[in-house]
C-alpha cells in the first residue's frame, strides 16, 4: 500500500521502460509514491476516480503525470486532451515521455496543452539521467497548483 | 548583436534578478542568446514583433520565456494570458519565476496555461542553482514545438 498520496502517475505500457523509470526515480530517492498504469483507459480511471479507482479521492492529484503517447485502449494524446480540458485536472503538470521525435506528435502535444515533451533517450544511462533530471525539476523545483 | 535567434526571453524588471539570472545561465554556458526586457509591454512587443521589435521575424520564437509576475505597464499574468491565447505563441514554454509563493498567483498562472511555476529562492546560491536546473531542463532536455 502507498504511504501517502501518489506523487507521480506513470502511464507506460512497455515493461522495460517502466522498470528503467522506476529504477531511476528510486535510485535518486525522488519518489516512492508512484502509481504505474499500463494503458490510457487505466490512466483516465485513476485521474477521474472511476473503474478500479472508484474509491480514490480526487483531492490530491499527482504532482506529475509522465505520459507515453503510444498506449493501448486510449492513446496518450486523448488522455492529454481529457486532462487539459477538465478544469479540475488542467493544472496537473503533464510531461510526454515518448520515443517519437516526430514534429506531428510534438506539435499536437503542445497544441493540447502539454507542459513539456521529452524524447526518450535510447541509451540506458541517458534515459536514467533524463528521468533523474525531470524528477528533480517537477518534484522539487516546480511549484504545483494548490488543491482546489 | 545576437549571433542567432533568441533562445530565452527574460522578462524581469529587478536589475539584481536580471544579473543573477544572466550570471547563472552564462556560468553554465547554457545560453548566450538571451533577450532581456524590463516590463510586460516590451515583452509583448518582442513576442508580437511590434514597437521596438517591429523588424523582428516571428518564425523563430524563443525556446523558453522566463516571466516575472510583478511587472511595470503590463502584468506578468496578462502577458501569460496573451501568449497562451494566441495559437502562434501558445506552444512556447513559459516558466513563471516569481518571489510570490501565494496560492492565488500559482493557481491563476496554471489556469492561464503556464508550463511551470518556480518560486525564486531568496538565497543567491540557491537562486543560481534553480536557474541552472531550469536552463538545463528547458534548453537541453525539453523538445520545443517545431516552428510552424
Amino acid at each position: 500500500m502507498e504511504a501517502g498520496p501518489v506523487e507521480i502517475l506513470l502511464v507506460e505500457d512497455n515493461p522495460d521502460d517502466v522498470e528503467m523509470t522506476l529504477h531511476a526515480l528510486q535510485a535518486y530517492n525522488l519518489s516512492n509514491r508512484i502509481e504505474v498504469v499500463r494503458d490510457g483507459a487505466e490512466a483516465l480511471d485513476f485521474l477521474f476516480c472511476s473503474g478500479a479507482y472508484a474509491g480514490r479521492s480526487n483531492i490530491n492529484q499527482p504532482k506529475l503525470i509522465l505520459l507515453d503517447l503510444k498506449l493501448p485502449k486510449v492513446s496518450g494524446l486523448e488522455v492529454l486532451q481529457r486532462i487539459k480540458s477538465d478544469p479540475r485536472l488542467a493544472a496537473v503538470p503533464v510531461v510526454i515521455l515518448s520515443s517519437s521525435a516526430e514534429d506531428r506528435d510534438i506539435k499536437e502535444s503542445y497544441r493540447l496543452g502539454v507542459n513539456s515533451y521529452i524524447v526518450k533517450p535510447v541509451d540506458f544511462q541517458r534515459f536514467s539521467e533524463a528521468v533523474h533530471q525531470l524528477g528533480l525539476y517537477w518534484l522539487l523545483l516546480n511549484s504545483p497548483s494548490p488543491p482546489t
